[in-house]
């Protein structure tokens, strides 16, 4: 399948990177991440030019690291800053690869395609994530999956499995009628549904949001940005009522492919309900971990084995209406890839 | 090697699909197995065409099985007959496999090839599973075995590893004198061991059979039909009565490719003599597990390990005259194969 | 990279073959060792050429193995003296393959290539092994290790990692100043490092040979044969007297590469210094067992996975003058490689 290079992707949680030297493996490439002596993040290429060795074994020495098997060090740049058993000559021939990284809403993005494209205004903004005084927060989920990230793709951007496979903990029977409405900005895709006038669901039957018995006007809102980006709004208002009104449950979902069939799966939850009330937030913390841990990555997985390597269009699916969303990401996805290829 | 395709396999033991879906690997391929509302059996592909989700992990709803990840459900023609997102479409153009079954002899027997062909007259006969009356039986055996089930055929075949793999359960010295005779029908194929006034084996050293010391007559007849089907029948009678005066143990053994690397084995033994005899029953089962699991598949698995994958005739085995019964299986094997692909 | 077959590889230390058959493999080969009537090592292909069983599952019979899976007999030859199905007939022309042998200093050595040019003036010498008048011996050490054996090759032959990878244990920063020479007699490489005039090295702060706070000279001397056979001598002499004054501990390694991916390591400590102490032949070994299995075999492995298979070249080493010993034994190797393949 390949990957896109040209694109930001969410290398790790700011608090990931601390002070020891941090290995992550994206698009197939092993990643060093480490803070220089001012805090900045700094991503090279994990691999030592001498006897490859993973760097990430080694030390953090100023604004270097230290190669763990014959101590030569690497700067910001990817150059050979020193070498131990030649001090005098510095090796500035020696290079790494080194990778653009913004630190911004509590991720680390990283640019793993032609450094001078590398703009952070391309970055998908979550400004949530900043937000602690407006909205309640859980705390940041990491969860690595044996899963082929696209799969995921496809079933974040899937709004019509909760029945089937969240039968009691996100489905619900009654969203299954909503209308879905499929658009897309730019390499951005949304996908909306709106269920007016039904019976509360579960998740906001509490003190302050609904009571049981109330009918509301109850929407499901999400958005991706290419490669991984999510964020995912549910909400409710007494049927008829403005959404200002009402309650929402965000979350933000960002998938990071590790080689082909391994990803990385961030999350965090946030809402505007029973605000500070820390066993809601462990309670919705459960759920959905037991959701997309044991429920929707057993199915994914499965689904995966399945597929046995064989690329998803040759396996000519059958492809339903309400793919539509799901298959805008798949084709948003190609067309980037397609058009690397072409450069 | 590949598998020949128009022939039935045993699926399972009847017993082994009840009221839940029943996942079968077969040949490479994943089928699902499940009972409808009058407990016929309905044999589908077992992968979803939509999003490839595993059917079997889905309900059974009526004569249709109900994928886990979307809800679209498949009727024993293999079309989808539901889509809950659209249920006034009716998909029928989508349409996954479905193969012809027959239950016959305790057996669900599956046709993997050409339906057309599948005539269940080919299914070989086993009478004497069902004639609870007659014969005591064993309980109903199943090994998942991590062996490409060619070498098991080999090895039921051969009458003559007995003495150096079993030389304390089902070997015996004086067996390795007996003539061997193999003959072929069809493509059945038959060998024969008869050791005419010999000591008595001492699995039949038992009241009402034999007494240490008895001098006696023993056969030893293998049947096999292709691909994986035996029948086993080792008996004794006092040297120079006819057989009829005898008792004899038989077994049904049959063994059921997964993969190019796994099979199952399924075998039942029953048997003449003690009947109704627990003790007797349960120790010959432990003797044939044993045999089977901690003597027979150790050693195929050191020789499969040992193949590294290669084909058999490539290895330009040194053939033995004792070999003629396991070559005639493979060869007819073969035979069956080329015809098939030369169709 | 493909191995060399001309040369002889230690197979197992002399003690490892006894009265059971022994299975090694060796550049990927399955050989048998075993003991014959005399007491002769005898080495052949382990894999029966009927049905390809492992022939050290079987047993020894006089100067014969016994096939475990139909009791075919090979002798010294590889010839097959025995059908049990057929003893008259004996099935001469039936040959597996047989190695020449050697057992010296200790080891068994085992020519992979062409017979006839199995000269056993070619094994090394390791006369130190059997002077147990004269050395403190440790004791005879084998270490299983997933390592392509060049990458261990590369560790032994390389005098400079130890401040790294052995801080505490067996390195030392003040080696890293020394000179070192590196030279090549015919196949032999040598790599010696002189430190005069320094600190007495941890090791050697005991009765009998140095004092703390003493200047010494310093030695840390390897010598290599193809393809992996290594003796180590570090000692210490009082700064500006003859070697012969001082003492030292002297090392044999001995790699022998199972395939590609993994290896078997032998080694021996030998001492002149506090003779007969088993408390510091105890310490000695546990030191020696810490840093190559703790230290320098997950380096090994880390970067052999970050190789993932490609070749050592086709990485494009950054090459520093401090791995010129290194290079030499490799291309030592490369060469016989290539002449063998130019035969």
């Amino acid at each position: 399948m390949g990957f896109v290079r040209n694109c930001w992707y969410a290398a790790a949680w700011s608090s990931e990177v601390q002070e020891q030297p941090y290995h992550a493996r994206i698009i197939g490439e092993h990643i060093l991440l480490f803070r220089g002596e001012e805090g900045q993040v700094i991503a090279l290429s994990d691999t030592c030019p001498h006897r490859f060795a993973p760097l990430h074994m080694g030390k953090i020495v100023g604004d270097t690291i230290e190669c763990p098997y014959h101590g030569l060090r690497f700067n910001a740049e990817g150059r050979c800053a020193h070498n131990p058993f030649d001090p005098k000559t510095k090796l500035l021939a020696v290079r790494i690869s080194a990778y653009p990284v913004v630190e911004r809403d509590r991720f680390i993005w990283i640019w793993m395609g032609d450094a001078e494209r590398a703009d952070p205004a391309l970055i998908p903004d979550f400004p949530w994530l900043n937000q602690t005084d407006v909205y309640t927060m859980s705390g940041e989920q990491i969860m690595r999956q044996p899963l082929d990230y696209e799969l995921v793709l496809d079933n974040l951007m899937d709004l019509t499995h909760g029945q089937f496979v969240h039968p009691t903990t996100l489905g619900n029977e009654s969203i299954a009628t909503g209308a879905l409405k499929t658009r897309q900005e730019g390499t951005r895709v949304y996908s909306d549904r709106w269920n007016p006038d039904g019976d509360a669901p579960a998740l906001f039957v509490l003190p302050g949001v609904v009571q049981a018995g109330d009918k509301v006007d109850y929407w499901n809102e999400m958005r991706w940005d290419p490669p991984g980006a999510y964020y995912l709004e549910v909400g409710v208002t007494l049927a008829g009522r403005p959404r200002e009104e009402g309650h929402f449950l965000g979350s933000v979902h960002m998938l990071t492919p590790v080689d082909e069939e391994n990803c990385v799966y961030r999350y965090l939850l946030f809402r505007t309900f029973q605000p500070g009330n820390d066993e809601v937030t462990r309670s919705l913390e459960e759920l959905a971990n037991y959701a997309f841990r044991s429920e929707d990555e057993p199915m994914i997985k499965a689904v995966q084995d399945r597929m046995a390597g064989r690329a998803f269009w040759d396996m000519k699916p059958v492809v339903l209406k309400t793919d539509h969303a799901g298959i805008l990401v798949r084709r948003t996805l190609e067309k980037l890839k397609q058009m690397e290829m072409a450069d």
